[in-house]
């Protein structure tokens, strides 16, 4: 890919208004550029309501597994983001009611949900639809939180794991010689899939029966890799970091189903039929943000500071963005 | 290093008889060529007897990290493998009792350790004789289990982590708080190493102080990054499963005390000062054992079949053992 020195905006209103008449859809990381964990960065929902006014689709695009669509809905409504406000002449969602009073009352909430796209969404797409599984090997081992589950409730997909009490305590005497065994108490046979987010309640157990159900055949899916995951301003351990322990025991990496992979776009694009030309993925990590946007052939993408990527990184490194800016809301210079 | 083809002992008494008689010490790794788990091998406790009985010093040298010496010293005598029986035409040990009552009652175990090298050990040694640590620097976070904070202890270092019901729970919002405050609650501003062993109690809030601390500039230490570990004919997770998330986060590797570190060959020749050329180390593992045997210019080295690597590894691998046998006790056949 080209390797050009990427723009930087911030301060240069008339280089924004250039940026932002290019595209008509904008695609959202989330943590490290909305908000850091429970921290909305100051001017996230204006520069949203920046973008609707001037009739662009915003799309949330997330690789925290932890929380499903609907989670996030709600994450999205407490922090102030309506999650989906339709401009009639930018509805592209066909299912969406014509009625606006019923998403005003939110009395049709499934709409709200196809605005935003979480890495445990797209790993459930992928089982459901593109995944051949013999049929008695359906079934899902999870590493992960309730976002994965919910997910793959909604596609149908049976599973194990996951939040499960049953899974969150220590190894015993007794689990090392059933799962040497191969006992069915511990290591059900119909498991056909081993699927990692980030699970804040990883163990030794659980790295342990993932480990054998691999070994036993069954297919290594990550819902994402990213090392990291932002909260409070700082770094914290990313879903990468629970599929660590299973790629050195197995000597080779998960398909993973969140940014970078296409498998997202191509979920995304399914669901908006939009044009990939004026489009731009927003996000503050060059090696998964920013690479997603390259890869699918978006037609720009915007790199931002608050995050993990560093500019050093934007500027230098092996995945640039077009344009990068300090923080998201340097936009709103535009607006002035 | 030479590519030759390893010898296959194993119905072979003359090949074996030729082969002992090259070596006066034997260093052997324990899991996966002695036992698995708590299984015994068939006929381990007579082929150490066959060797001592000829003369051979035999030490015994894991990577295993939950335990220390003391507690391995119980495991081989749990499982019948007395752990020091000092011939006199032999004694590597400067410092045992000459009177061999004491050990037989017991009443003067500390010799017994000397025969056991464990990754904990070199370790502990690695930091309080080898490391230049700022004296307000020197505390250790631990991750791993007793093994490590006893052989820290020996030492005379002080630590943190391992085994405090403090660090075995959840995390907090308020933890995420704390930490990217750098508050001392979580943080403590003493430590200036983090050492990672095996943690069978390993959860997200001590991945994430580890990869704190590391950020803060502490030194990151493993005492092994075996990726796994034998128990019960099968294998678990190894102490590289705990690193490898922090090698994630972090983009380097720590420095790993145990096999094939020459730091554990060094601290072995230091007690036991035996010929190099004269030594062979037993292993299962050709990238660990077999490794630290070459990397250290043993006269031999002996893989063995009942662990982690096969026939093929050690064949046609990278790292070749002199010779193999299928398990450790084919030895036995070289007396009869």
């Amino acid at each position: 890919m080209a390797m050009s020195v990427p723009r930087y905006l911030t301060g240069d209103p008339a280089g924004m208004k250039e940026f932002l008449d290019k595209f008509d859809v904008f695609l959202f990381d989330c943590d490290g550029v909305l908000w850091s964990g429970d921290h909305l960065f100051p001017g996230t929902v204006e520069t949203l309501e920046l973008l609707r006014s001037r009739g662009k689709q915003v799309v949330f695009v997330t690789n925290n597994s932890t929380k499903s669509r609907a989670d996030y809905k709600k994450k999205l409504e407490a922090l102030g983001i309506p999650a989906n406000t339709v401009s009639t002449h930018h509805n592209y969602l066909g299912q969406t009611s014509a009625n606006p009073h019923d998403r005003i009352t939110n009395k049709n909430p499934a709409p709200l949900k196809e605005e935003i796209f979480s890495s445990s969404y797209s790993a459930s797409i992928y089982i459901s639809r593109i995944l051949t599984l013999p049929p008695n090997k359906r079934k899902v081992f999870v590493l992960g939180e309730t976002g994965i589950e919910q997910e793959l409730r909604s596609e149908n997909v049976p599973f194990i794991g996951g939040t499960d009490p049953f899974y969150r305590r220590d190894i015993t005497p007794e689990d090392y010689k059933l799962i040497a065994a191969g006992d069915e108490s511990l290591l059900d046979p119909e498991v056909g899939v081993v699927l990692v987010g980030l699970d804040f309640h990883l163990n030794y157990l659980k790295l342990a029966l993932a480990y054998h159900y691999i070994r036993r055949g069954a297919v290594f899916l990550a819902t994402n890799i990213d090392s990291t995951l932002p909260n409070s301003g700082t770094l914290f351990p990313g879903a990468g970091t629970v599929s660590a322990p299973l790629i050195l025991m197995v000597g080779r990496d998960p398909v993973a189903l969140g940014k970078p992979n296409q498998a997202m776009m191509d979920a995304i694009e399914g669901k908006f039929q939009f044009d990939r030309a004026r489009a731009c993925m927003v996000g503050d990590r060059a090696n998964t943000d920013i690479r997603f946007g390259v890869e699918g052939n978006l037609g720009g993408t915007l790199g931002v500071l608050t995050g993990v990527s560093s500019k050093e990184d934007f500027m230098e490194g092996p995945v640039r963005p077009g344009v990068y800016l300090d923080k998201l809301s340097d936009l709103l210079e535009a607006a002035e």
